[in-house]
């Protein structure tokens, strides 16, 4: 191992970076400023561009690994919404000197376990010193032509659904943070669920079902809000059909958090999306043969606003909140 | 105008960025999380990305323009050493406090008539808080499948080509750190150079030509050396033929600075291409019909190593440098 004070770029490339181009011809192995993509035949490119910074997304003490997997779960959830497969993605690491080669191994090594597990290869970026760590990324993915799901598509009588458990990476935060105080079991699994948030990563399964997508980054209500804003319709949910885990279910029980805290938080990386009924059936076989939790918990109406069991939930937009 | 305090990001994203993306549906008009590419039949896309950071790539009270001008140049001297013309861009704006509507309004002017002047707009990104200013952008640009410019496919007997002035903006940024003292005329001079960078944007014009190419952004022996250093052949370079401003030329009579030290230093964003000599009279054709300066400089030769007027240039490799 190198001290700090031997590491160059080409270090860095070399030893922690080069293994991640996964020898496409794409990559130029990283000699070129730039690469290019291969589009297969009858698909269509997506892009997402996302951004994470210490002290914001996560904590400098934070696993390297944590951090690597924030960075492709927060654009992979993205990629996903659209309908859409990952194939390629850049990154651009701005790197202070605290960073050594043991963070730099753990930091790759998670890339490179996310990158076999959902099939995408590094395609190219850049380093540059900086006083904080703040990794940028633009991703790739391909949809069958035409096929891209909006955010705008639903339609009145579409059902709701929404993948996976609600909450969960919200209440590891606020354990994380000493909000919230749990036994040491409760608190290692909570943890683990901020520090490794899991995206649904089946987008391009529901392409010909789902009629709109998103994904969850601004809490349950502020992004289903995203779905039906635009147009003259709303959203009616039914709160027994919530998916919760159990143990986020105990926590509410014992009022150590609200199901109404849960849902106006949070960062899932899960999906909601909606589906003209006549296609419940596929969204089940699809749940039951992925073994991947996907919940009906609600229906598109020709009315404005969300309601939780008929009760209008107020929205709290946060892209509206001041940003300085 | 807004105080400060009541700007949110959906209030940026409304007023300064959404006159960017040229109303192209590629873009979602920014309201999915991810957007698409259209490629043309027969294109190739090439991918490229970079970042600027405060007290790096630039000084705080820099102009916003030039701050723009900057993350631009950086990312389309990478698209034409390709042989590609640009088409899309993502920006990850990275932004402290200090910014204000006066900042954002420069800031998105300049990015404005620049994509207006070289034709791509923007069609996606993220905004962040942070304490300094830090841009990330991808660029996306199309070239004719197949037709890549590589940087290694120059071969012996190749010419050696340059484009524009050889040093500019590396005078500049040493008259900036008041390295360098020279008149007021020459300061305002270089200071543009410095703030404004210019690339050469016809890469797509010698992709049938140009065996290989760089852009200029470690020095010009330093990429020269990069064209080169993969295989067994060299460059043979004329220092009579080298193309320099006449207030270069002044600089470097006066001893005020080396044209030793311009060809080792040096960010020009300009372009260093090889072409079979056959092809001569096309890329001079280019140049005239252009009104733009492209200078042969030097053959490749079959001999390791960079050489001036047959003396051995000893190159350092600054990706080799220190990184921490």
């Amino acid at each position: 191992m190198k001290k700090n004070n031997q590491i160059s770029e080409q270090y860095i490339i070399n030893k922690y970076l080069r293994k991640l181009h996964f020898k496409k011809k794409e990559t130029f192995d990283f000699k070129n400023d730039a690469s290019f993509l291969k589009i297969p035949k009858n698909k269509q490119i997506v892009i997402t561009n996302d951004s994470i910074l210490e002290e914001i997304d996560f904590f400098i003490n934070d696993p390297p690994e944590s951090i690597a997997n924030k960075i492709i779960t927060y654009n992979l959830s993205d990629i996903s919404s659209m309908g859409a497969y990952p194939y390629a993605y850049t990154l651009s690491l701005c790197l202070p000197k605290k960073i050594n080669d043991n963070w730099l191994n753990k930091f790759t090594k998670r890339l490179f376990f996310l990158q076999k597990k959902y099939n995408f290869f590094l395609i190219g970026g850049d380093l540059s010193k900086s006083k904080k760590i703040i990794i940028s990324s633009s991703f790739f993915g391909f949809v069958p032509k035409g096929k891209i799901i909006n955010r705008t598509g639903s339609l009145k009588k579409h059902d709701i659904w929404v993948t996976g458990n609600i909450g969960e990476s919200t209440i590891g935060l606020n354990v994380r943070k000493k909000n919230i105080k749990v036994n040491r079991v409760f608190k290692k699994y909570f943890l683990n669920k901020y520090l490794y948030p899991n995206h649904f990563s089946l987008g391009h399964k529901i392409v010909n079902y789902a009629s709109s997508a998103i994904d969850i980054s601004d809490g349950f209500y502020g992004d289903l809000n995203k779905l039906v804003s635009e147009k003259n319709i709303g959203a009616q949910i039914e709160n027994k059909l919530l998916p919760y885990s159990k143990r986020t279910i105990n926590l509410i029980k014992r009022k150590i958090i609200t199901h109404d805290y849960l849902l106006s938080a949070g960062d899932d990386y899960e999906l909601i999306f909606t589906v003209d009924p006549k296609y419940s059936g596929q969204i089940k076989r699809i749940s039951k043969f992925n073994k991947v939790k996907i919940t009906k918990v609600g229906k598109i109406i020709q009315k404005k606003g969300i309601y939780l069991d008929n009760k209008k939930i107020k929205i709290i937009n946060k892209s509206f909140k001041h940003f300085f």
